[in-house]
């Protein structure tokens, strides 16, 4: 679609020119971040979470008003649990950003240092991307959590949230430039794009490569699918999580149940949580049932195929569509398989490159499954629960990168740098 | 503009039908490369090399073919210098080929371990990119060389060579493919779009997405400008080099010299060659004078601004086009500015995020130059001429990226790669 086909000429032209001083002012900010030592931008890090703490209140009426708005469009629960906010969930924000100042800065960092044999001192140093989009669902702490951890890695961000979150991010927004201000950074380094109108995500997407590094989409399948069709600038695509677990025959049953249930169970609304089962066929028999009772326990309705249907007829029928579906809710789907090359199959049929894990205690298995998944985190006995930066030891998180170039997996403030390669001579010319 | 436009209907299905075909088998190529061992890849490269070297007559016969409708076309006396082979050019590709044979395996190198305090041990492995298109110009050696390098990294690759090197390009493909088989790797690990028609890039660039995980676009700027607007996949960009070196007011007379004159003149036609000299406006009046002489001896014409031309009179006056121009020629532009942050605002302005280098004996005016020039790769007291993969250590290279995702500045093999996380567990599971 063209992206301002809504639009009357001159609406569609305003539109433009708005994005267009978005994308300058942004860009134009980044000297001044690039070059922002660590203390600087620790210092709004910390004022920002000072900031949202002191305006907690202005940020529950804003929120309020989105509340209200979205309930009388009878938003899905899920929907209006991800939306709404209380005190208990500002100070969560303002303690996140405290948390990302606390994190060491990548910018600067040495990642490589070698000479040449003609005397030539190389290395390579962790830059700033620049200036990334991010546009994402309607969860205002997105707004705090993504701000924060973009300045961490000194980038210019434009932010676009869902529109049912409008009031509250920008109530949160104007903390977050409040503390940029008060370390001395221009008010520019987070800027959100002023209008619900769709057809700005458009702009952003087509008509600004002069201006936005990057693009990073943070939501469903539709929106990814929509930035990644769309974009004309580099995309670090968060797609979805069709995350499996699979259950080998030398998988201790114990381990198995454990992981099983917690893999699948733990927080079924998280894109690390596993959708399908996949079980050796040669263990289906004795180990299925018991996985089964542990997770019907749990509540968890389990669908699956002939074969497992045929060990526990508690499954439902699974379809086709099954092995494409991240529930995101307490439903599992189980598929037996041929061993490991069934399980890998199946992955590289079904899988969305985001985390996999097998069970079992023969460490070949283990390592063939490890090398051949094609997945930004692969795993050994353990829950694909884990799929989390900070579980990783990384810190905030915008996401899970299921891209293959720059970044997959965690991106936090060290993914959001590149680098630049440093040459010091002392008067060497090139024969 | 659509990529089909110039086609009628059946032509575009059946040209469309045979790109989706190679992407299908590139895609199903990858498991096979992505495991093939060190030594199997080495083998089929050595086999490669061999190959070249035992068709070599072949190859020149279809390069004549070549050179010969080129001719007939007119084209200028560089392209082909760059089009035409002879037998030391044919022994050169066979040994580009056994040096990358030579070169470490990036791929299953482990970049990162970590354990986390719940005993997940983390690592951070490198693994191929997957399936890669390369669009060049009309160099049959790119052929040998890009085939060769995305091997080493286990990477698919769909190449596709400037038209007037068809002929050319297909013998040496074939060579490639004696050397995938003798390994015993799928011959379609290599493929070449069989067709001069340019509506195949077209669909290479935007409708096949779910085929193709890169683009990497090599040669001149209006081929790279096409491929950044049209693609729908990520691009690796390797712009123009409009790389500058500045002479500081602490730089000393004779290494300014030496190094701008190595930076222009040594191979004019290198991306790395300096285009843009930028002199202090405090010694100009001194400096100016000994540079332009040496340049000047060598063959350079010398366009600058009005103070420079105020100084030196055999300068021609430069206009606004001669910052923007990348002349891979023996002309030089040169500028007068208002010490290091005139020199940092001109290359901000004018640079194509290359290579830019600063001559000066002053340690904190260098380090000022190499932390604010946002470029891939920037230098001190050294020639722009080592802004290659080769110079850096790190071998064979397509090109140098001065994109920000993924790696910018020289892209070797270990730049065709990306990289996976492995968590190895004993059974944990997340509270």
């Amino acid at each position: 679609m063209s992206s301002v086909e809504s639009l009357n000429e001159d609406q569609s032209q305003s539109l433009s020119d708005m994005m267009t001083s978005l994308g300058k002012a942004a860009r134009a900010a980044m000297p001044a971040l690039a070059n922002a030592g660590t203390e600087v931008k620790n210092q709004a890090l910390l004022e920002m979470a000072k900031a949202i703490r002191a305006q907690s209140k202005e940020i529950l009426t804003a929120n309020a008003q989105d509340v209200a708005k979205a309930k009388a469009n009878n938003i899905s629960s899920a929907f209006l649990d991800r939306l709404i906010l209380d005190e208990a969930r500002v100070e969560s924000m303002a303690a996140g950003i405290e948390a990302i100042a606390a994190l060491p800065d990548p910018v600067g960092d040495v990642m490589d240092n070698w000479d040449r044999p003609n005397g030539l001192k190389m290395s390579r140093v962790r830059v700033p991307l620049g200036v990334i989009g991010i546009i994402y669902e309607s969860r205002p702490n997105v707004t705090a959590d993504a701000g924060a951890l973009c300045l961490k890695a000194g980038n210019a961000v434009i932010l676009r949230g869902g529109s049912e979150s409008f009031e509250s991010s920008r109530a949160i927004l104007t903390c977050l430039k409040t503390g940029l201000a008060a370390a001395g950074l221009p008010d520019t380094a987070i800027q959100s794009i002023p209008t619900t109108d769709r057809a700005a995500v458009g702009i952003l997407l087509q008509d600004m490569p002069e201006y936005v590094d990057v693009i990073i989409p943070r939501g469903g399948k539709s929106l990814v699918d929509r930035v990644q069709k769309e974009a004309r600038v580099p995309v670090l695509a968060h797609l979805e999580g069709l995350c499996h677990t699979y259950i080998d025959r030398d998988a201790e049953i114990g381990m198995a149940k454990s992981i099983a249930v917690n893999a699948k169970m733990r927080r079924t609304g998280i894109c690390g949580a596993t959708e399908t089962l996949l079980i050796d066929k040669s263990i289906a028999g004795s180990h299925l049932p018991e996985i089964v009772d542990a997770l019907a326990d749990r509540g968890c309705e389990i669908r699956g195929d002939a074969e497992s249907r045929a060990i526990d007829s508690r499954i439902k029928q699974a379809t086709e569509d099954d092995w494409h579906t991240e529930y995101l809710d307490s439903i599992v789907s189980v598929k037996t398989v041929d061993g490991i090359n069934g399980a890998i199959d199946h992955i590289a049929k079904y899988g969305s490159h985001h985390t996999d894990s097998i069970v079992t205690d023969n460490s070949e298995t283990a390592e063939k499954f490890l090398s051949q998944v094609d997945s930004a985190i692969v795993m050994h006995n353990t829950s694909t629960q884990f799929a989390d930066g900070g579980e990783f030891g990384m810190g905030a998180e915008i996401g899970i990168s299921t891209g293959r170039l720059h970044s997959p997996g965690p991106v936090g403030a060290e993914q959001l740098t590149t680098f630049k390669y440093v040459v010091r001579g002392s008067g060497q010319v090139r024969p």
